[in-house]
C-alpha cells in the first residue's frame, strides 16, 4: 500500500480514518509480556483463570503497541512527516483484551493547530479507538501528533 | 532479590521508590522501534541525524515499557497484589532518550484510595519518572495501579 503524504494541513477535525484490525495470540501475548509486563494474568493461561479477569488478557502495553503500529502501517501517520508526539492527554484501557478477539482501530481528528513559533511544525491533536468485537472500545488515546506542515 | 509482598494498604502518599536504572543500546532501540514504531529517527541512524533529533532517538513506547518492567523488577508492584491499571492521567516525553544515557527510575505515591464498593481492592495513584544523566525527566506517567488490600 502506496498511502499519500500527509502533512499537518491535510488533517482536518471530525477526517476519521480506518486503521486496519488486529486479533493476538494467546502465544505473542504470553512471550511479549514476559519480557515487559509478567502479571499472572498475562503470563500464564491456568493462573489467568483464577483472577478477576477470568483468562488470559493482553498487556495494555502491547494493545498500545498494537495501535502505534496500525498508526503507521493505516497511512494516518507518514513517516515523511511524522516527528512523534510529546505525550499523551488520555490513555485509557476500558475492557481486557483477549486472544483472538478481533481489535478494529480507528482515528478521529479532533483539532489542529500549526505552530506560530515554529512554522514547519503542527500539532494534530486525535483520538485512537480499539474496538472489540462487542462493540465496544477497548483501548482510547488521546494525543497530539507533532507533524511537518507543507507550508514550513 | 524477594521484594515483600506489598498490599494496598502498604502504600502511603509521598513514599518515594528507586526501582533501578537502564541505559539503551542503539542496537535494541533500532530492533524494537522496526517491529513497533518505525520512524526515521528510531530505526536509522544516519536518518536520525537529518532530523530536529540529530542522532538516534528510543521510541517513547519503549521508554515506557522499560518504565513497566521497573515497577515490576524494582520492587513497586508484587506479581501478588498487582492487578493492572484502568490507564494513566498524565504519559509525557519530556526529553528525548539517546543510547547509552542511564536513566534513573523512581515512584512516587500520589494518593491511596481503598474501595468502597470493592473493599477486596484499592487505587494506589502515583507518579513514576525516569530520569536522564542531565537530571531531567525524560518519561512521566502518572497513573492509578490497582492493588489488592490486606483486609479485603
Amino acid at each position: 500500500m502506496t498511502a499519500p503524504i500527509r502533512y499537518a494541513e491535510d488533517y482536518t477535525p471530525g477526517q476519521v480514518f480506518d486503521v486496519g484490525s488486529y486479533a493476538f495470540t494467546a502465544e505473542e501475548i504470553i512471550a511479549f509480556s514476559r519480557e515487559w509486563d509478567p502479571h499472572p494474568f498475562h503470563i500464564d493461561e491456568d493462573a489467568a483463570k483464577q483472577t478477576m479477569f477470568g483468562g488470559l488478557i493482553a498487556s495494555g502495553w502491547h494493545t498500545a503497541l498494537v495501535m502505534m503500529r496500525m498508526l503507521h502501517q493505516g497511512g494516518f501517520l507518514s513517516l515523511e512527516t511524522s516527528i512523534g508526539s510529546p505525550g499523551h492527554e488520555e490513555l485509557k484501557w476500558l475492557r481486557p483484551v483477549r486472544p483472538g478477539e478481533l481489535l478494529r482501530g480507528q482515528v478521529v481528528v479532533n483539532h489542529v493547530k500549526l505552530s506560530k513559533s515554529r512554522p514547519e511544525l503542527g500539532f494534530v491533536n486525535c483520538t485512537a479507538t480499539l474496538t472489540n468485537p462487542a462493540g465496544e472500545v477497548a483501548y482510547l488515546l488521546t494525543s497530539n501528533a507533532i507533524i511537518k506542515t507543507r507550508g514550513g
